[in-house]
């Protein structure tokens, strides 16, 4: 870290080091500090201006090749400068461009530039609102971020929110890492009031879940939740200890949305059951691979009749309700129980940020630790009521991003998602070889790549034929994705649809959330994907089926 | 966000949201970025600089008064300047200046100024190691990180890591938002592997804890650990369903290391109970109160003895085998099954980075999770096997400054610590009004302040007299923490330290992990508490016992 000119290497010294916990005072180290960001802002923007996505230029494995030093140097081995150049030059190209408009698969994005120095200042501040002695101010802020976004889902009155955001014994919401760690706090928590304690005994939090289950008499705990669920509920349960098997997925309709007759059913049956307790039924706003909204207003009629916790995976589509004209696609997620969203998707905040949120300020009474030297009874301390402890103070970061956008702001981009989506199903309709396998609800969609005479015609539905086509346009739609991504131009995700009824179902995915993503550029990735089937994937496929 | 100057408001538009997501090509634009960067980096200086801890000046309920408001706003509110000057001027003030040398009371402290430049190049590059398709080279990079720190604890040969590197198969370690997160990890393993399938069922994690239970005629599952543990041990054992109930708190010996004799102890006894079963013994390296390394080599004796999962909860103190001089204090941790680091405590990251380590590589496929769109059985995406899903790459921070402070630099950081916590040890020893209850194994230590009249002799120790000065003293010390936090001068925090044998003893806690703490300043903290004392306090005290 400092250069000793008369040894000619680095060594570390504890003078080089209290001056690097100094902030700079001259000029000159200003200076300095200023040129090392500029480097990174600007460094970086050759990259971040490509349409890359991920090349193959060089292939995972010789990458891998290169990061196999399993030793930490005892001397420094770089200076700030040197690490800052390898990041740009040897780092940065064989990362992922995610900002890229021509990168439309996954839910990672683009993010405003003002992101960055939002979240430079948390990090310079370095405040930790596991508790006030080490975050003060920002543990009261973010109460009331938390507040404006309960309300944004809740939608309570002015009343509630009055006597709820300040008062240190309401717990409206917490920041996690991200939607996984939200849904399994929602979870936690909904397991801990399903089996509170009793004059018999503690209850499951205290006394472990073998024991809450004898005392209540129950002997299977299940959780209801659409076949097209993120895989972190069945995370959820594995952690929690009722088991995977505890979560039964609900057969999807047409549309992809839970079916509510099956869920009626099901509600029905369990009923019947006195040895089964529902800890929960889950609607999804926004399911991971088709965007598809669950019937909320539906679900919780009827978990309000079964007395049965409600909880929206709205890790996707939270911040749609943001938007004027799309907010009605959530009707009834004020009426859950409680709600995951992640920041770091539609909010277009930074690596990481989950949150969930409870319409019950005491919900989370049900997961309170103490401490003694922190967190003790009564204390304002967030850490309290958490799933998790130490963390950054991501809440400034979503604070002022929703005071520099404003709500006017994200509906922008939301109803450009929504809208460019729409456009983009359409344009698959059009083109004679591909087929649009779920439209947009909100905005992703799937779609596949089906030459003509590989298209099952519905009289051959079932048959031996019928299997082997669609064996092979599985296989089609495997290798288009994967060869799309090592050309590197442009990008979409894949996945195989399974659902009820369905056979399953390889398809192209595209999650469109980057605001410089034009129809424009949607037609041109259609457009490689029939130049790279043409050329790369045609000669190889058999003649006939 | 855009200044309307014909309507003198603020409004969205989606032309200036194009902008934004836009890297700045003009040097116009850049200046801007820069000039902001500078605000935030030399804003914030001059609270960075002040040597205040948490002032009273405003009170937390006039504070919080300001934070009510909870409606998004539709119009944009702000622009990224007002926000950066209201986090400067409005925010930061009443923040708490952990970088303060005076700052000694908690495990978040001052960082070296380029680990904001590091985090900066995170957020700009806004990678997601869940998988490969949204990190690429991130991911290899993360698994060397991993490596580093996997044998900086298990110290396995170069065959060793050679072969689990880079080997998608293999899992070293896995990051996570913060400590209570990788312990929550490692009991999960533990649990999960303590109930693995059979031919009669599927494993606790897929059929429940009830039914794993139930099949290995099991009733109790017992988390054995030292009565000073971590929160986050009893957290995780709810969480896991196995509840707070089955953690055992050992006790401690008078230097408050776990004591082996009653652990030995314990484990017969427990072994003659066949419905009990030991998911794990866990020594901590470091612990949250005292700074006490437990006697880890005993401890893992046993555990091999006894066929039982080890785990090491070294949060605190895993980075002291950075150091050639105090490693030793360590001794034992190699031979942990898994191991707890946090990155944000004496790795010096910013917050947070919590991270948990296997010795064995495929310890971790007990808590594997497969999606259809990400994490396909093969793949090498990171989130197979972690707790949480979406993160940010925070590997790249710890990778760069292994690389800027070598172990050298991070050693240099660590013998400070535990020599400045002995010669304060000593200072508090000299002086006649302090007593030294904990004295530092490493770079914690707890003392209290008891005045000689309030000071019980041997002779009446348990008796009412002796009762009555106890108290008194408590009492005097949780005014004098509070007294001295409010005055904004410096920090200390306090505990309740609660150990079998002992009474329970208000203690003054002081966590020396910044290179600029002195032993100057830490005399004028005592200085300080002497003159509180006097002038606050002992006028407020009865004459005599």
């Amino acid at each position: 870290m400092v250069i000793d000119k008369t040894k000619k290497h680095l060594v570390a010294n504890l003078e080089a080091l209290e001056r690097i916990f100094h902030r700079p005072d001259s000029d000159q180290s200003r200076m300095v500090l200023t040129k090392y960001m500029e480097q990174i802002l600007f460094g970086l923007h050759d990259f971040l201006r490509e349409n890359v996505g991920i090349t193959e230029e060089i292939s995972l494995k010789e990458l891998a090749s290169r990061f196999t030093s399993s030793e930490i140097a005892q001397r420094p081995a770089k200076t700030l400068t040197d690490v800052i150049s390898e990041i740009i030059e040897e780092i940065a190209p064989h990362a992922v461009n995610v900002s890229s408009p021509y990168f439309v698969g996954h839910m990672t994005s683009a993010i405003p530039f003002f992101m960055v120095h939002l979240n430079t200042i948390v990090t310079a501040l370095n405040q930790n609102p596991v508790k006030l002695e080490t975050s003060k101010v920002v543990s009261v802020y973010e109460r009331q971020v938390l507040a404006k976004v309960h309300r944004l889902l809740f939608r309570f009155n002015d009343d509630f929110y009055d006597t709820h955001v300040q008062k240190p014994e309401s717990t409206l919401g917490s920041f996690v890492e991200d939607g996984t760690l939200a849904n399994l706090s929602a979870l936690w928590v909904a397991r801990n009031r399903l089996f509170p304690s009793t004059s018999a005994y503690a209850g499951v939090e205290q006394d472990g879940l073998a024991a809450a289950m004898q005392t209540r008499g129950v002997r299977r705990v299940r959780v209801l939740v659409s076949e097209l669920c993120h895989y972190s509920i069945r995370k959820a349960s594995g952690v929690l200890g009722i088991g995977n098997s505890a979560v039964i997925p609900i057969a999807v309709d047409r549309n992809n949305r839970m079916d509510i007759h099956t869920l009626r059913n099901t509600l029905e049956e369990l009923r019947r059951d006195p040895e089964t307790a529902v800890l929960a039924v889950i609607g999804i706003a926004g399911t991971t691979e088709t965007g598809s909204v669950d019937p909320l207003c539906a679900i919780s009629d009827l978990c309000r009749e079964h007395g049965i916790h409600f909880h929206v995976d709205a890790a996707w589509g939270g911040p749609v309700l943001l938007s004027q004209q799309y907010a009605g696609l959530l009707d009834g997620i004020e009426r859950a129980d409680s709600v995951t969203i992640d920041g770091h998707k539609q909010f277009y905040l930074p690596m990481s940020n989950g949150m969930v949120f409870f319409r019950d300020p005491n919900a989370m009474d049900a997961v309170a630790y103490h401490a003694n030297y922190i967190n003790r009874p009564g204390s304002v301390d967030l850490g309290i009521r958490s799933l998790v402890g130490s963390r950054s103070a991501t809440s400034m970061v979503l604070g002022s991003a929703l005071d520099i956008m404003g709500s006017g702001g994200y509906a922008l981009l939301i109803d450009h998602g929504i809208d460019t989506a729409r456009a983009f199903a359409k344009e698959i309709r059009r083109r004679k070889d591909f087929e649009l396998v779920t439209a947009p609800e909100l905005n992703i969609l799937t779609y596949r790549l089906v030459p003509e005479q590989w298209r099952t015609p519905a009289a051959l539905t079932g048959s031996a034929d019928a299997v082997t086509c669609s064996d092979v346009v599985n296989r089609i739609n495997v290798r288009l994705q994967r060869l799309q991504r090592e050309a590197g131009n442009s990008f979409v995700s894949r996945t195989t649809l399974r659902r009820t009824g369905c056979p399953e179902t390889v398809v192209l995915r595209a999650v469109i959330m980057n605001p410089r993503t034009t129809p424009d550029i949607l037609r041109s990735i259609l457009d490689e994907q029939e130049a790279i089937f043409q050329e790369r994937i045609a000669p190889t496929l058999p003649r006939e089926p």
